[in-house]
């Protein structure tokens, strides 16, 4: 992957969107699965995901991209640079929910995109490098239109069954592509300058803190495993409290300490037992088998290691201390993408040029972001969500605070359009 | 409740019972339900449970019982006493198994009292009081039998089903009962001298340490709450550690502080934690609600409240540290049933004769007996319980194990039956 040069210089002019518009085709774009309480539900390949691609597809040609879908269905558009050497630079998000879910994630990223390239049309500002923007198929479902871009959907994905009622397969014949020749969306390396993406933070850090803009630092790693801890079920009421082997007291012993462990090294991991599963479950009977998950999420995979080994250690003299076994089973891995060093220092400066504090901050969710990072250089800007409310209607970003992320997209498009070559 | 007199005194002759035969008889009673693998599966009122019955009846004829069957559905036995203006001693236990049980529980009690009847007799013993003999229906399916000599049973129990497929009143009627005569079969205080039950442990204190008899010092009292945990729903990726109100962590520290609680008073009270629901239960949620059972058994109903208000102190603390709430909704009360203490020594007292090492004990598990304090003095033998294992096929006692158990409860008997008034 080729090195990222930045411009350190405040691009000039210095370009602002004009928020009033943008936020107003946010609130349009809830004609499309828009519910009463505020929120969307727009699944990946329902009628009101069709609709709405249709709506933003017009939205993209009156800007002035050209526009198509590829054959893995993702909405494609793009306007020539004045250098006709240069790769495009691509920005982008997606614009399905989750079911009855709220309407800035993903959403902002996309008509902020579609902003800006009325921003710099108005201003008459045209950028060396082509821009390319994306509208990526079901990121709610599993991140499948950015993943097809890297090779990374197994043909057996294809027939899961979607929120929409349709598989993978039917719904990418719905949007346009074509199931049979998804490989011509595979992308190579120095095919793209670099992919940006605005998203809502879906965390409660910044509202907190004040600050209004996120660096995001990379996507976190997530890796999940099945804990099973093997007691003596016993009956409840004739074996003295010594000669237990309760499965339930090691296991919540192994809770408390995931727990502690999390929060006693430095960093920004985190790490969550989230289902349990006791047997036989009986309200007179001493449990002698639990089985729970543990999902440790970190920005470096070896940050989940020793979080993990960290665990494993304290199960160990858990199980000796309970007569219990602990049995650690791996079910889930997705790597963590960091950002792109230059990329991060393009949104500082970018966010310093508008005079908007920011703050370095991992990005606990995953993103389309995260696929692209293997193809090119990434960055991410985030926004407050109020409360940390995400996939819920009462998800919200105050249209003063999108209309900033937005400027600071486009700052850091213009930083990375004069810099890199 | 009259006060019990026994008699500090060897009884003479000593007596002991035909073991062989004894035991040839609990093998035999497994014709009906007995399974391969060694258990017995007779639940109340199937053919198994009736046809074990008629044999019971026949073997407590044979022996000079006169045999009624009471409203209730119990099978009951007398003998006369010399003394015609002396109350009964009862004995007795039941023989319904749990499904898929074990092939001891209740049954030595049953035909370890018919065995002492017949040494009674072909040793030409009289006693003093009338001896009753009963064979208390459904023990298992909530000691329906003995519950209803002291009108515990509620009108709408008798429509439950059980696990024969019939409700308890068809069973009663399949007994030879009268369920609309139910209140005919309830006995009054100073009607009997004494209840006495010989039933295994089902749990391993007497096995590991090496003691035959347990003297019963009581049931113990049984309450049971719903703790309910109220946090905060939560992505597990995009909040931090330091902002969880994760309601898992919280209840994982309060069972295990249940645990230290129970462990950390004097005395038998044990505390279990056995059943235990997350909310939402996905493995990248932070739980926002975890709902589990609280179980605490004592002798003392006053240790349990100890216990439970400890308990509800360290709730406090964890509520106030982790951001979470505590709610305990109690659910279930069963009465501790203290035995009598003249009896406790009049069980010591016959071990003694014998030359049989005994220990004081709590019973965790109910029995009929439980009723029959409500009624008169009472109290238990215990015999050792192979590892524990009872409500399974690998229920075992040891033959001499079960003779020495019936010696005992002989003993006792005979010390009652001299020594009360």
């Amino acid at each position: 992957m080729n090195r990222l040069a930045m411009s350190a210089r405040r691009p000039s002019p210095l370009l602002r969107v004009d928020g009033a518009r943008l936020n107003a085709e946010i609130e349009s774009l809830r004609r499309f699965g828009g519910t009463p309480d505020g929120g969307t539900h727009r699944v990946a390949y329902s009628d009101e995901d069709l609709g709405a691609r249709e709506w933003v597809t017009e939205r993209m040609r009156e800007a002035g991209l050209r526009v198509w879908v590829d054959p893995a269905g993702n909405l494609v558009g793009e306007l020539d640079g004045t250098d006709p050497d240069l790769p495009p630079i691509a920005v982008g998000s997606h614009i399905d929910t989750v079911p009855f879910g709220g309407s800035y994630d993903g959403t902002i990223g996309v008509l902020g995109a579609i902003e800006i390239v009325r921003t710099l049309q108005a201003e008459g500002h045209r950028l060396r490098h082509p821009l390319r923007l994306y509208t990526f198929q079901n990121e709610e479902g599993g991140k499948t239109g950015s993943r097809l871009l890297i090779g990374a959907v197994p043909p057996f994905e294809l027939d899961v069954q979607t929120a929409s009622g349709f598989t993978i397969r039917e719904g990418i014949e719905r949007l346009g592509g074509v199931p049979e020749d998804l490989s011509r969306s595979e992308g190579a390396a120095g095919e793209l300058a670099a992919f940006l993406e605005l998203h809502i933070e879906q965390g409660a850090t910044l509202e907190r803190r004040g600050i209004p803009i996120g660096v995001v630092e990379g996507i976190v790693g997530i890796r999940r495993w099945f804990v099973t801890v093997t007691g003596e079920k016993n009956h409840a009421g004739t074996t003295p409290m010594a000669q237990r082997r309760d499965a339930l007291v090691a296991a919540s012993r192994l809770v408390v300490a995931v727990n502690e462990t999390a929060r006693s090294i430095e960093g920004g991991q985190v790490a969550t037992v989230g289902q349990v599963d006791v047997d036989p479950g009986a309200p007179n009977v001493i449990p002698g088998s639990v089985r729970f998950t543990l999902e440790v999420r970190d920005l470096s995979m070896d940050g989940i290691q020793g979080v993990v080994d960290a665990v494993q250690g304290r199960a160990d003299e858990i199980g000796r201390d309970t007569g219990t076994l602990f049995d650690f089973e791996p079910f889930y891995l997705s790597e963590a993408a960091p950002s792109s060093e230059a990329l991060r220092q393009g949104v500082e400066g970018a966010a310093a040029d508008l005079g908007l504090s920011h703050v370095r901050m991992p990005s606990g969710a995953g993103h389309d972001a995260q696929s692209m990072a293997k193809l090119c250089p990434m960055g991410m800007v985030f926004v407050p969500s109020r409360a940390g409310i995400s996939h819920a209607p009462d998800e919200y970003t105050a249209p003063e605070q999108i209309t900033a992320g937005v400027d600071v997209l486009m700052g850091v498009l213009l930083r990375t359009d004069e810099g890199a070559g």
